[in-house]
């Protein structure tokens, strides 16, 4: 039987045991924690020094190439779908801003392939997991994330809730929505929202065999809305068939996605921070490495509604606005040339040869398509639906038949 | 003082809160490693199910854009430079492969722009904490790191006798090598082993004002190495005074860092899986989405001798080659017109045109410029120099006076 000392030296042992224990799990747990976070940054620092991650983006203003970085502090965007990886750039360059993310799905392990969603994410949903990895790259951005399916009624409601009131102070709208979504019908959701609320988006695409891509910069009442006129894709000279088979899984190749997500949040970067050119459409076709571009003005006998509620707005804002005003905007804005679609080329084709165009296929650059034409009774209506009974449940209906 | 039914009680106590502990300890490290890893793949499946990392890919081949996906299998790479950050959708893309990377740099808080590297990894070598961020995406991957400068001497003839010696059987060379890097001395290092290898390399830059970059595939004997032809950049239309400040730092966009990569990285995949039409030079504009193409044969009187032997192999080959077989492969091949650059136009510039190019600065598409003209003591020397004799330092004592 145990003495007295014999247990005492015991507990002795025990007690010593326990604290490195003790000791190596909080050692444990900072190590940890370390790896998940960097400090929050309480100012923007334009100093050029490694330890400052924003230091080389304020070269940008150092060289005259953006005028006020400043403007990133208060700008807050929104993303919307499958492809949440596309913001993450904006998020480390951008200082403290906020982003309201929606999406329905959840990670799988085949989410894998683009270096954002983690393996031990699997099974989180998207947004979460999004939130996740972004607070660890930039810990100055604020998030709201909303786990659902935006094209249900009631979630489109609280959707259209949120774009118009989420702004960095509360009661403001956000300023740009980002579509990354990857079906027609959640397109045709932002785009309802989206003109109803008057609210500037950008859409991004990849086409089913991977190969191509796209970004539209959609202004309502300006540009060519999502109904304005049929989706263009960017041919890649592949044959259809082999593209169309039952039950074959869409490709995804993370270079392409990488492709157009880059070139999408350069043009947010670029319409955010004012520099160079916000490209209205630019395709991209993966096999020739070609880079169509193009612009697009609203269809007077757009669908929606509110896209040509939209239209009369801005048609009065420019006929209000002074003479001088307009000389001096007239190098970035839209220029309007009308043919039958509203659609209007950049460079590629002459002011006549646009005029010539006719028939219900557009006149489009080179190795740009439609993605289908719209069928005879789906044609444009125009005055005979009173503007305020179209709902977004028959704009639907109307786009389903396609 | 303590009884012994006391002590007992105390050591049962402590023994009790010792297990808890250990256990929580292996609990965390389990969470932690599970939390880091993603199990190996044996086998490459097409299955299309959402649990296989390969599946959207696989989708490739059904599709017909890709005619045998397994090539990958076998695939080795390599890279080297600051923008190891470009490799990971290749890693993500292909199956069980092998990567050398090379880089003299450590990790800083201004590099964790770009999502790949992380906060705790500060201090590291760049190629430790890529090997470890890589591996994590994914496991099937083998790496081989090696953390110098590849300018010096010795550490260049250890990078030559990796790039030829390690592919992924032991002794046979690398499938391609990547150049990732941002300065001439480095460009020249990769140019010169390269072209005594005769391997054939991608090399990708991005603009001190980081609103335009590039990418250039080099097959030595072909098409222009890095010394045949003054190095091309994409205009941006900034006023170039702004550009050359003493002591700014250079700018980073990591969205432009993004398009280039991602372009870069397609074309990689498009080499090495044989689809669609590999770009030999691709210029990317951010200012305003212009993305100009084209093509330059080798220079015979190219500065590099090993550049000007590969000429004179290519010719060979080229005449050995039966007829039949020349015809088929006609399309894919590079288009040889002579001007004085050896430089050839795809398709901006008629061959009249070409033919008529004249002076030291080649006739190059809208958009794209020289980076600086050669001097004339530095005009190439042609038969003078003896092939045998010109060293690297030769070379790259010529170059540094540019």
């Amino acid at each position: 039987m145990a003495t007295v000392e014999e247990l005492k030296l015991r507990v002795r042992e025990l007690e010593n045991e326990l604290i490195k224990c003790k000791q190596k799990q909080c050692a444990m747990e900072d190590a940890h924690s370390s790896e998940l976070h960097r400090p929050k940054i309480d100012k923007m620092s334009s100093e050029v020094v490694d330890s400052n991650p924003y230091s080389r983006l304020m070269a940008l203003k150092r060289m005259g190439i953006v005028d006020d970085y400043e403007v990133g502090k208060t700008t807050h965007s929104f993303g919307s779908g499958d492809d949440l990886p596309v913001l993450t750039p904006i998020l480390s360059v951008f200082a403290p801003s906020q982003l309201l993310l929606f999406d329905y799905d959840k990670v799988e392990l085949a989410n894998m392939n683009r270096l954002f969603f983690q393996p031990h994410q699997a099974g989180l949903s998207k947004v979460e997991a999004a939130e996740h990895t972004l607070r660890n790259i930039n810990p100055d951005v604020s998030f709201e994330t909303h786990n659902y399916n935006i094209t249900t009624m009631a979630n489109f409601t609280h959707f259209m809730e949120r774009i118009s009131h989420g702004g960095l102070e509360e009661g403001t709208p956000v300023d740009l929505v980002l579509s990354c979504v990857d079906n027609f019908e959640a397109r045709m959701a932002i785009n309802t929202a989206c003109n109803e609320l008057g609210q500037i988006w950008m859409e991004s695409g990849v086409s089913e065999n991977a190969v191509s891509g796209h970004i539209q910069l959609i202004i309502p009442g300006e540009t060519a809305c999502f109904a304005c006129a049929p989706p263009l894709v960017v041919a890649a000279n592949i044959d259809e068939k082999t593209l169309k088979r039952e039950g074959v899984c869409a490709a995804s190749l993370p270079t392409t996605m990488g492709v157009v997500a880059g070139i999408l949040v350069q043009n947010v970067l670029k319409y955010l921070l004012k520099f160079g050119t916000v490209s209205y459409y630019l395709g991209y076709n993966a096999m020739q490495d070609f880079f169509p571009t193009m612009a697009m003005k609203a269809n007077p006998q757009c669908n929606d509604s509110f896209c040509r509620r939209q239209q009369e707005e801005y048609k009065k804002k420019e006929a209000e606005r002074p003479k001088v005003e307009v000389v001096e905007e007239e190098e970035e804005a839209v220029v309007h040339e009308d043919n039958e679609w509203g659609i209007e080329l950049v460079s590629e084709v002459t002011d006549a040869e646009l005029q010539a165009a006719s028939g219900t296929v557009p006149d489009l650059p080179e190795g740009i398509t439609v993605a289908y034409t719209i069928p005879a009774e789906c044609e444009p209506s125009g005055e005979t639906v009173q503007e305020t009974e179209q709902s977004l449940e028959d704009l639907m209906a109307q786009m389903r038949k396609l």
